[in-house]
């Protein structure tokens, strides 16, 4: 349930509807907006009976959530714009988020980063911490890695977006990273998602690898109710019987989870296909679908690539992927 | 294996050749092309030993072809382009089919038909024999939807597409249709796949329900095999256990499809979600990823459709959708 | 909607319910039964106002359909045992058809007729028409393969079962074979759904390769609705992400069909898996589950199989095969 | 690459061919076993020469690895036996763990403990953290949870199993629990796979939801690879399209694994199929698959429990399905 307040609530009124919502025992939760003040009320397991609160001071209307998500839902707030850098996701303008899938090297890494800034991109991406199907495989360079995104931070004065693994290393990555990410693989890591939502750092959250809609709205829903607002949605791609690709990319993701929640959603092509040829393609849809955001893969040598080669683009593929992607925003009154 | 002919190779040259397959136990196939002669050989289960045929008289060069599907690979054929009426699948202007799931009334038909011709569509669709899974559902109107599909035809002066359901009713609709379409649920139903193959009007082949794209394709190539080369395949989306959306659409499989094969590809994302409101967004990117056209369902009134009312867009959704497509195809360089 | 007539109800009585059920616009479909005489009624959208029914005579009661599926329902028929030769489908006696994927050659196939019959196979498998995913692989004897199969029938006293790939050949294969299988791939082919439900051998039905256990039930409906009763279903495995098996064998398919309908259910473990070497545990599993019979490929060299080789078993895997389903039958009460 | 060791080899042998492979570049790992000593070679990326180990004093064979997995592979180990008091996973014995979904209320987890121990059940479970995909369900009593399982183990005498969802956590869990479940959710969780590895207890591996069987032997190496060689496999179903159960049980999953692994797999019938009707056949088809176990979920009351209620058994179904699986476990020559 969501209690609206009139334009000119005060502090008292909210503070006394507030104490009602905790004296029914349930949790009042602050709504942040600028149009609109609101308190969400949590705990509920059935549908509350508001009259008393309806007729308090201050109260414009009492809104009822029919969905299990409530915090990341259109009901609570009706567009979310996560500001990082210049970044605006959920703007008319979408952030290119680029680079390659590990930090494997400090002067390779640097020289990329200098690449796709060239290009256009408005944020580096790099994992330190990668998870890996095989125990054997690289693992990232850890606090070194970090600290070569910070490094390339300075050069570029572009936003640096990283991977966190785990708890144990949240405050490690947090403090080095503009964003962080929440792999595909821990989606549905409930205790890393509560510590995410008691930082400041805004998120990256990536849909699981089978997970539904629903289930990512819901993981959103974990890290908003820890008081952390700044998400930004990942589709990247689910799994399927065909095998030509990785994954397949669920486009339709976008307009349905515009029409749930508030929260912008970027999408992912490179994990999605797991191939280079068809990222261009499926990074247009991604902008003409209505997309807040791209993540693109980009490698000065794919075919040396520690993680993911297949999948990463020459800078060179990544110019011309930028020109395509900008004519397409344009034509639907985006901008890149 | 194919077998590529020097430009000014001669029938008998052509016709010796051929001999020679049929000597080694293979079948020729001559493969139709503007630019180049080639004969396609059969029946081999591995690789045919192409030496004594390569030293022959007008043989520019021999391809081992290493898919496979042989006649549909962009081995045997650069790239076709069907014509229909003035509909080019495959070249830098996409056609749209549109109208309703299934012809269900004389009246409403034509009406639908005018407003999709006002809109820009260059083709009609409408089912007179519907797979239904319940068989107390409707069925459609049979020989009566036929006529009434070429009704519209003569007023709009659009082409017709249809789906045949089986062999027996084959010849009918393909008196009445422009292109004949083969839906999912009938992919792998060889034995029809087989006898359109042996008439003359061109295929809509949509990708089966949960078939691979390499499936879709050797579905195709039975129709080939049997003489017809006018094979337009269509991607409506894959069965995944998302739950928003009817299917899945893998738009992957555009780009993929164009490496592979010469066919044409057109998206249908009516069927691929099951969802009007996600059908534009998902129409767009279609035509960004670079797809050869669009099958989009319309109906006046959607809430009465005897079937798949839930995806079908009303006449102004589509104008504004007709639009938006053409400001994307204009971005790269294409055409509605 | 059915009407459940009384043990001693007249022919009278039921020709006046069915002339009063068709004079509301709907069709009365006479159940068959031996325990209770009922008609069903067919064509109605909603729920249909029965009260002037309920008090006819010889009327016991009136049963409201919920589910989609009618004549398939456990509403309509409590059980079903589908009697070929000294098969009983739906007994507590499971049978058991083996044999080869294809009919490839008179000799060979009369000596694995032999062989199975000597391992106590019930009944006779192998295909003279088979869909294949190419157009260049082999295709079955047709005809010739079908007298090979009423030639081991002769010898061994066992019926056969064969698939029907089209309409066109339904006629030939029906004169053939003791039970008519409908292929996974042909499992919405609702054409030819239709044409066995009005011919008289019983059906061997296939889930489809992704299709839902309601979608099974509802393509049994088709068969039924035409007035063939005698339907086998056959849980063959569905469409998954999984890559170490052919597909993945859904085997709580038995205990919900045995819940929802009347049908009998029986496992093909060689095509759900698609390597031998799991045929035997899965075979045992889905007798185990309570399923009412088995098909198995065997082939006397699987690695010259024509089709399908590796989910074959030799004969001597056959063999330790049916002692172990014996035991597992005996231990929950059931025979093989 | 595994360097099996002679009978006889002394610890100065194996000391020596330990630092000719540390030299080499390479991180020798000693494989636990009664019959055989061996050491494995991990962080190679290719084939490693081997040439100059085979002629070691002591060295029995060489064996070169071929799959992606080592530790877990039947070619570093033959079979292995996870005890843990009276069950020994892997043997002709299966062990049985029951209890609810999640540890609720002291009074009654004593009650069902005792109930399924009077059935059979021969380990007991209960989550006291539970992963829920809403952060607003109960999420479990944590550490109040875990005093109540080691009060019902001191009760029954039984050993008790339960879920740890983060590296926070795992000191408390491991402190109280005999087995340690890592959840679906958790699979792909690296780095508390890793920290369980470093500590003694068992661990239960659930394979993930959408995980092929390859990702869950990979998700066992990185256990086994920090030392913990005690890892018991669960299968529990994957995700798939059908919309009857839950999720779809892979039980070809279990000869599969038998195959590739040394390691033991149980089964979880419960959440595979989210229906309490399919649990007892389902159950019986593990048994007959050949699984090392079962884990079944039993709740006084389903109706009231506060997760997972529908897929839970009452102790009278529960003991019915000890009945059946005790026969059906004999016919196979495996006790329960």
């Amino acid at each position: 349930m969501l209690v609206v307040m009139k334009n000119d609530a005060t502090e008292e009124q909210i503070k006394a509807i507030s104490d009602v919502i905790r004296n029914m025992g349930y949790t009042p939760e602050p709504v942040p907006g600028v149009q609109r003040q609101a308190i969400c009320v949590l705990g509920n397991k059935s549908r509350v009976d508001s009259s008393h609160i309806e007729v308090m001071d201050g109260v414009k209307e009492v809104i009822h959530v029919t969905k299990p998500f409530k915090l990341v839902s259109r009901e609570s707030k009706e567009k979310s714009i996560i500001t990082v850098g210049n970044n605006k996701f959920g703007s008319i303008t979408l952030p290119v988020i680029a680079g390659p899938c590990a930090v494997e090297d400090r002067v390779k890494f640097l020289e990329i980063a200098d690449a796709v800034k060239h290009e256009g991109a408005t944020m580096l991406r790099g994992g330190a911490f990668k998870p890996r199907t095989s125990p054997y495989a690289f693992q990232g360079l850890g606090e070194e890695g970090l600290k070569i995104l910070a490094e390339a931070r300075g050069k570029t004065g572009l936003p640096v977006c990283t991977e966190v693994m785990d708890t144990d290393t949240l405050a490690m990555v947090s403090e080095y990273a503009d964003v962080v990410q929440i792999g595909a693989r821990n989606m549905h890591n409930f205790s890393l998602l509560r510590k995410v939502g008691r930082q400041k750092k805004p998120i990256l959250l990536k849909r699981g690898l089978s997970a539904t809609i629903n289930e990512l709205l819901m993981a959103a829903e974990y890290i908003l109710s820890e008081g952390n607002w700044n998400v930004i949605l990942c589709e990247r791609g689910i799994r399927t019987f065909e095998e030509q690709t990785r994954n397949t990319l669920d486009l339709s993701a976008i307009p349905i989870i515009h029409e749930l929640s508030h929260l912008p959603i970027i999408v992912d092509p490179s994990h999605a296909c797991g191939r280079w040829d068809s990222v261009p393609p499926l990074a247009r849809a991604a902008v003409a679908t209505g997309a807040d955001g791209l993540l693109i893969e980009v490698h000065m040598n794919p075919l040396e690539a520690l993680s993911d080669g297949p999948q990463s683009l020459k800078p060179e593929k990544f110019s011309q992927l930028m020109k395509d992607i900008k004519n397409i925003a344009a034509s639907i009154g985006r901008k890149i």
